[in-house]
């Protein structure tokens, strides 16, 4: 039966079997050191005697070890395997492209892509996507315990609807279809249906700048709900979103964090908000400007963190020019609408806010665009509308930028398992 | 503050307020009916005086409703409210092509299916989503206990890997690339990365043929792990997580299951297990098939009900020819090998078994189809194994194929909110 090598501290004096990956291998004068690696962490075995068996298990080797359990204050948890009976489950792995043993990452971001079935095997290198993979957990969490039904929405679509740009095309038995850049649609219509929905998957833009922030192909976790006032029940419901996805990752991630060296922010419940024409004067901005530049958001940053002592602000009320057509207006006043972006540490982190839910005002809404509700783009998205939807609204957060804002990484790439953008398809 | 429908029975005697839809209006001679449907279910609302309002609220229209809670043993739930001030929230709703407030659903397949969005609201309709959402949850709180990481792999690849056939192709800015058949290979190389994974994720089929079982574009649910000792650990794991996942239907969506008239099988602590030999004797099949039949699958059920009281069977063995080149054949014989098929009620219900895991045994089962395993379909994936793979394996259940077999659904479009096929690209 085997135990994991976080479990060995509390097995001294007994017989254990672990299993895992042949970390690193230590010789000394009289005695040489095997490091072995599970998904739990590092276990030390004291391997004396013959050495040819070691020297033949290069390192990545997955290896069977069978032996006692030894007090030793300088092996990691204090504890060892001595005595070990060495079994390999593979032939002796080759050596690894990338040093997995060293405690930082010593190759290019381009090396460990191109290297990633291997290179994810890094402590360093893994601990962007246990993050992730525990901010889905916490999203989860928040939305399930508030009365959302999960959706899984269709990656290919009919229409090109969003934005006719940035969308991938793909024969489809002969015909064209697009793949989404995103639920948004779908889990409109689907708030007829559950009222609060929710979603994580895959959307895809075809991006055509390489970016340290873009990628072709991203998870989006999703949420939509109805039955609002305005967006600042969004915001409510994000904040408390947030807030489950940064405890889930303490929790479960917490290993992670450290290997990073880093520690999760606080959200305070009552995250501060300003108007967009208050952020312009905030930034020191022309008051005529459509949208925040870079230094604007992180000047409204700097704000809220002297002000209000919040790594998180809202800027609401962004024109309406700017944002899609199914933005909700402010209703004091039209040139201003419903919406939002959360900014996080000065970057725009999440957009939400309300949508429209009149047939009328998307009929009026696409004929200001040149467009109309009738054609195939938007009959069946707009028939949910036609027949009876609850005032809603809704928001997206894209995990890789979440979880590059979180660890720092300057690059979202460093953070995604198999990162898709306008040079890299493989691996 | 909102109430939902089925709180009202605990507030007899209080003023409340409801949202939500109206599902059907009944006029009597002096007193008419509005029911209103929110996620939770239905309420009885009780208009008497003018009905000019009432007329003017087609069904569908999204209303909110105040009023105060007067015990009727008649009503749903035995409450209903009185004296209410009706608002509505849209403007009055176009009469739905599907009439949603009959018991059962007047509308066939097709006009079902062009008309999702609406007919989606229909309580049976609606049922078939809300078990499988109940299901994803059960399927990822079985693997969350059991140390798996949950991964997001592309979908999005560069290479038509498991099979040229049916394979979506798309231009990738300006270059081919392929929607991927299902995530096998990059859950493979995560195990030698976190060791345990699953995805839940969209896979794509582009299948030619137009049956009741095949969808262009699926729900996968798949899980990959190390350190097994053989197939039976696999099967282990994957009995583990059907029941969870029938468990969390049965907490989660009993509403549902109460609407479509259907119960949550048993699935045994030890499931039977035939090998793939005697399962053609069991169907009296000849012993040189290399496959079985529906009826061989249907008559194996059969003896699994009658001989163990299980609905539950698994195959195991089933020839190496038949299996994809990275099964793990049966060390005792390797015509047959390490893999089976759950079968649940006679039919096929989930594919799962152990994998190769050293490099040379993926250089001479490619070698066996003519393949190179240093071609540019396979080197990446196969970087993992030159570099150390434990022993491992793992499964993947078709979400609506499950849902549609519990429901007992004719069609697996019944039980998918927007399918994808031959002839189907919308809604």
């Amino acid at each position: 039966m085997r135990i994991l090598s976080h479990e060995i501290p509390s097995a001294v004096g007994q017989t254990v079997t672990v299993a895992g990956w042949v970390h690193r291998r230590r010789r000394l004068a009289a005695v040489s050191f095997l490091i072995l690696r599970d998904r739990s962490g590092l276990a030390q075995i004291v391997v004396k005697g013959p050495q040819e068996q070691l020297d033949s298990l290069g390192e990545e080797t997955v290896v069977e070890v069978t032996g006692t359990v030894a007090a030793n204050a300088q092996a990691p948890g204090g504890a060892e395997i001595v005595e070990p009976v060495i079994t390999p489950l593979t032939e002796p792995a080759e050596t690894p492209p990338i040093e997995l043993w060293r405690p930082t990452v010593g190759a290019g971001l381009p090396v460990v892509l191109d290297n990633a079935p291997v290179a994810l095997r890094h402590p360093v290198v893994r601990a962007g996507w246990e993050i992730a993979a525990a901010a889905l957990y916490g999203f989860r969490e928040a939305l399930n315990g508030q009365g959302f039904t999960e959706i899984q929405t269709p990656k290919i679509v009919g229409t090109a609807t969003e934005s006719g740009a940035n969308v991938f095309a793909l024969d489809y038995f002969g015909g064209p279809a697009y793949l989404a850049q995103s639920p948004q649609f779908y889990k409109q219509q689907l708030v007829g249906v559950f009222e609060r929905v929710f979603e994580v998957g895959p959307v895809f833009r075809a991006e055509p700048h390489d970016t340290v922030r873009h990628l072709a192909e991203y998870v989006s976790l999703d949420a939509e709900f109805g039955f609002i006032t305005d967006h600042r029940d969004v915001l409510a419901v994000l904040r408390s979103t947030i807030a489950a996805m940064l405890a889930a990752v303490e929790t479960r991630a917490g290993g992670a964090l450290e290997r990073l060296g880093v520690t999760v922010p606080e959200i305070p419940v009552d995250v501060p908000v300003v108007h967009f024409t208050e952020a312009l004067k905030i930034a020191g901005a022309d008051p005529e400007e459509p949208d925040l530049a870079p230094a604007d958001e992180r000047a409204v940053g700097e704000w809220a963190l002297r002000e209000h002592g919040s790594e998180f602000v809202a800027v609401e009320g962004y024109p309406m020019v700017k944002r899609p057509f199914y933005t909700h207006p402010q209703p004091s006043d039209p040139r201003w609408s419903n919406s939002f972006d959360l900014l996080f540490r000065g970057v725009e982190l999440v957009t939400g806010g309300q949508r429209l839910h009149r047939y009328s005002e998307y009929v009026a809404a696409l004929a200001v665009r040149g467009e109309s509700a009738e054609s195939p783009a938007y009959s069946s998205y707009l028939q949910a509308f036609r027949h009876g939807m609850p005032p809603h609204g809704g928001f997206a957060i894209g995990l890789e930028r979440f979880v590059a804002r979180l660890t720092k990484a300057e690059n979202v790439r460093e953070v995604t398992l198999f990162p898709r953008d306008l040079h890299r398809l493989t691996p």
